[in-house]
């Protein structure tokens, strides 16, 4: 290949990849690439156009996530499709999670949250990350205003192959988590708080500006994609491996 | 006094307290209405117009205290006023320090600072409240980051009766003390940083919205702010005592 | 304990504290540690799971406090705990007041109010500072629009252990207050304005920037944090003293 | 001229003023139309560029003020130009002060300024309100910190004409000024203080959400246009007036 | 009065005013000291509240404006009070119009819109103005986008005493008339438009930083604050003036 | 027109447009002038007020385009006036659109979109491109996220007139388009996302700083907008020709 | 090449275009692909950078644009370099100038500035746009302060194929142009101003809210971009007919 | 250790771990805690503090890096400890970077940037994660202006272990990169840019919001932390297992 023109090379670049893709709206080949299956994000959708996407990847029998569902939109999309599961605080919705992209794993994923209003974002990050192939461990009061809870934690900590840690108000409990551990830390703000914490601000910033060299930081609520992250530093092989094993797909 | 009229009060409050002034710029009486005595802003002031406000203190042997000035300035200053000190990290120009304001105390001030970064800050709150009559001790690089060298000074903290916590980056520092300690704790955000840290932003939120409740925040880099205010918690005696023994000013 | 190396130590900081925790969620000795017991912020809670929190703390006789109620969620609560009282304009809870944790204190503490419009901020001050052990007297309508209003007031203001002062808009009392007296000040921004008032960001850089030294600040609308703090200042016995008379917890 | 089209008009619209402009850069007839000179920013021009300026402005023995003119630029513009005065707390050049535009005024201007680092800012004000031909007044140091000093001069703010109140930090002073009197106030931030003072955005937004009624702000440290403002307010003749009056120009 | 101490005019300062105000709430002589009477801000007031401050008004005689009312309160209000007027586009009730406070004016008030959707803030603006004595006459589609529209206004903005403009999204308008008139303009920056209007920032940076000098700016949707601006410009008498004739009150 | 002096330009510039203008409100000229007829902003406006408004227009003949109208208020519309059709997606009236403003384009404006969540701003910027008379395509999930598929559009990439590119969260497609393809690029961000999506912001400032040269961008959501920059640089005749054609007005 | 699998073009995709590059840094196929050669953006290197990349240009005789680039570090690359001019206003460096990319173009392009201060930025564009093959005409004093000075400049408004807006301050003036022309309009907000200007901030947001529809708006200070989007719409060729007789390349 | 009572640890916890601390600034085994030693922030500290740390870290052949050094502080540092290298680009300091922390990793870690400009922070990022014991490649002008310049890298794309990508302006590179890999990917926005760049904020906002999930991100221009993550990622050996073979520190 190494003697067509940079001419051709991007005439191909322009007029290949579309022509196989039948459907626009579902990347079915992104898993491939990615390690990480299309995922509808919700919140913008109705339940008929969940329904109808949720039908195309059933029909393929490939892995089903869809993020920010809320109970009343769930209610109707199971009304139909009864197979798919609902996971209330984490507000998705999963199908064929057996399905699993990154069944090799080096470890336990631990997810942390500093307090009871963080949940709903905790488990955005478990219920993804287990649905991409990882055992998870949570935890989800031990915020540093009382450091013993956290401190009993210790030995889960120690033993972490990747750690989720989620805060909102000043979003301090990356930074301690992270200087007490040496494996890979993925801090999430929340938008708990009120006041300065302007809806999780407060919590990024804390967490950008963590003292605690080797943190990464998610946007606001993210849950899901700190799950994707931590699933990607999570797995064994490589993605040539998995691309190769892929030929079936 | 009852019964005078509101028109009579009004025009008593419009003449009055003016008339026995005869510096505008100099409030002498400052103290004794609030404890602190009226302070320079050196920051946009010539070393010639600190002199001439210096020579008026000096006149009247009050306490002088002026902030943010920095070596040139101070060198200037005193070269004409030999009798005044320059504490070059704290960026302060005090004089008769011996006329302490507050000499009866509750106790000791505890001023913490989480690096090394920061101990122009932590060192302005120091001599600030030493020039106001307290006693200080200070530990400057007890971040958390390494939290076992902040609860090796766990017994100053439980015996302190008040905590100034000076800290940049994300300000985690005061949360954590805030959680292990009872008595009150001012937090100073400092600039220290750089990116998303916003000089000092960050700092701030990160202690506006701490989850431990009771913390009081001042300004960014305001450790003279900070001093003041731990002064009057500090202080033993009531603003009226402070009046009535004011009688000869 | 001297002998024991870092390496020691730090298993011990570890492993140890969590092993007699049963319950993450409530931090029972928070009071021994900090004067101030655990508080629930009641915002992101449903009514199901204050309630479940509320009759934990019931059953220890422990003082119960919980902020950000509104009154649906609080008959809830109360149709199932009728022993629980309900502060409307204060949008608190509480239970077992008798159970202070503070009850040697300095002196009153006074919480002025610019407008009508603080009074919640106010009210959840006062019932917190209350509930803290504190005697509190309250003025709710002195803001700098009328300053004769607030002069009237003077006498009370020279003889308050703290003031917490309450304001909107542009957040001028607090620097007022803080001129004309010498105990310490605690300024509480609040969300009260419109426009460029920011939901209280213009009245927490107005507090933050005020002239006036020695002036604190908290988090917009945060009057539960303001009575932490001037709690904290009007407590007359120091935490060891407390955490000794505290063997029977 | 009632029965032309729209479209006519539109044509004459477009075609016109031009004509009769031979020079883009100064508007000679601006005074005519806003009773305000054209004015020359120095900030971004050369010393050179403002001699060119100022010599076709003295050509026509027209008034003129130039702002934000530093002590070097304004030393080589009177090397070549004498005539021309700089007033250095002002950073102001101006020439042909006796050409004023609104010599009729209704009173008295008063300027007010917070803090002795506000008083550039506050003579700006004063210079250029002059320069319109207005009788001014300042005091220089008479902030919110120590109400008393404001008060001593109740009497210059019963009698003025319009105030101008120019203050840094938390921007109160202009909210106490308003509560005290019934004439116009304008209210200048400038951009004094530091940390969260954000270059004058606090007291900016100080001064936007007073809860004085009837407080007007310009930009922060533009005391060149709170003096516009103010003159405008002061003028006694309409603009009708003046411009039959000026048939001769 | 000119013996007493600074310690004497202290003490009457901090006691006098309060003792004849039997209502804190209610201000009866801030007209008196200002030329503004208090104004209810119903924003955050329950129909009940307004209707019983309203009931202290009407007995007193006095004029009665409250801002920001919402139909279904101003129905509830008119329902027990039936002789307050409810303005429904300013949003405003108001009694007692013929108790003008400023009935000696210099001339009329223009008001202008930008567009049809500033039309609430303008009638707060022009209502207000009406209350406190003054003849108003308003415009309220003339923005920039069809400058003809604005300079077929011209006569009016040419005779007026002083100009209130009104004008969301970039705020131009007031600009552009204050290039072709020379009485005192006030711009009011509204909170109509999307995206980065920012709920008016945008009009208000816009009205800022004018290249038209001698514009001045009230908090965004703030009509009330012009109208009260423009009043104290458009008053013939002085406040001492009013004051004297004051006597009955 | 060459001799009149700029005194009497200046009088006619101030009196003339206006006087042949019933109706403030609808400048039925402006399409002649700009190309752009006038469209109502239907966010604020009641059905009522469109009704009136579209009954104007529709009595002219002239193209009505009304923006941001919900079902609701469309439905009530199309009750009266049945001839106005409703755009549901688009969220837009338009009526007459065979009043074609620009009927002689140089060829095809076209419209993407990085993700369906995006296609109410995109239509919008189809509707109305179509209604000043261009030809447009559109496609609608072709971000980022998976290269491939903008790639499969490349040949209508490289043979648009125009290319209008929506995006919300980080806003990268329009530097993508922009880098590989030539005709103009003109950006629309959207309020898409979550957290620091801030609502838009984010996706603005991608497009802003964007490291493709040649991108332009407009307000967020304005799909509207775009649509009349993209018109404009479609159109083929110029603005002079347009209204020699215009006579008949 | 419709036969290959998606699996192939993705292989093809990914190994392809790399292989013919020799250098990374320099892109000379840029032009062909987006009828904008690259660029080099010189703020952030230095002297010997720009020559070595300088170098490379001329040996291809391609044109050469270098932006932002100060005095002395021109002098510096045009000792080694002389061929290369400096254009000192434009801060640009340039080279084979006859080398244009657009020869055919539409009609004029008009670049228009608000005040003398944005004359750097004004002639960023109209370099970059004479050098991609444009006639450009400018103005350089027209801004909304002095309206007759922009209609006197009518005929060529109306005239232009396209105008690019420069402003900085409040930005009004591209509003204002685009209300009075039919052909596309580029604004581009400078950083002149101050305070609230927030270093063009001010007027990006004046000119994304313009009322004026159609305006499209660039990066602060960016005469570049706008002068690359406004050579976008003059070109009268498209982009494939540039390709097909780019064939020597 | 299970029956010691909560009371007893929290004592354990207040007063043992800093018995065994003689220098509070340099915490030797945080490498033992983390895998990451403690690194010297240059930025803030004089050539001298840095000479003392380094001779500290020198006498005990740990491994030396300090960030943020100018090529001045370089020098003279150097002048002193000769052994110490400096790093231009990176503006590092190293010294004994055969003192491997994680010889053992998964593979290779890739930098990518997307301009020359960004350079500098990907270098900090090489030189650390190198420091740290990886095995690292980079490619520095990649960005998404010229996307086959990125997809020439593929291969290496394809086989890293982690890969680090720098980017400023609007930051959209890493969004590429991550669609188009499975391994972890960090991203560092950059302060490259001006104007709405704010310094970095785009370009940071632009990565937090990708649509691309499990996209990380660190603090602006951190190419430190950045490396500190990725090490973490890829280095083979959990913590526990460095702890147990650091028995000998």
């Amino acid at each position: 290949m190494g003697d067509i023109s940079i001419e051709q090379a991007f005439q191909t670049l322009r007029h290949m990849p579309g022509q196989s893709i039948e459907d626009a709206c579902i990347d079915h080949h992104r898993g491939l690439r990615t390690g990480i299956p299309e995922v509808i994000y919700g919140e913008s959708k109705t339940s008929k156009q969940i329904i109808s996407i949720a039908t195309a990847f059933l029909q393929q029998n490939t892995l089903f996530l869809a993020t920010r569902v809320d109970p009343q939109k769930a209610n109707l999309v199971r009304d139909v499709l009864p197979e798919i599961s609902y996971h209330e605080q984490a507000r998705m919705l999963t199908c064929n999670l057996h399905e699993h992209y990154s069944k090799q794993t080096r470890g336990d994923i631990l997810v942390l949250c500093a307090g009871t209003s963080d949940i709903p974002v905790g488990e955005e990050a478990k219920i993804t990350a287990q649905a991409l192939g990882n055992s998870v461990t949570s935890h989800y009061d031990v915020g540093v205003a009382g450091l013993h809870r956290l401190f009993s934690k210790q030995d889960e900590i120690a033993s972490a192959s990747v750690i989720i840690v989620v805060a909102g108000m000043e979003g301090a409990l990356p930074s301690v988590v992270s200087g007490i551990c040496s494996c890979p830390v993925v801090a999430v703000p929340t938008s708990i708080g009120y006041g300065t914490s302007f809806n999780g601000i407060s919590a990024l910033l804390g967490m950008l500006n963590s003292c605690a060299p080797g943190l990464a930081v998610v946007n606001i609520d993210n849950g899901f994609g700190a799950a994707c992250h931590a699933s990607a530093i999570n797995r064994k092989n490589t993605p040539d491996t998995l691309q190769d094993s892929g030929s079936t797909v």
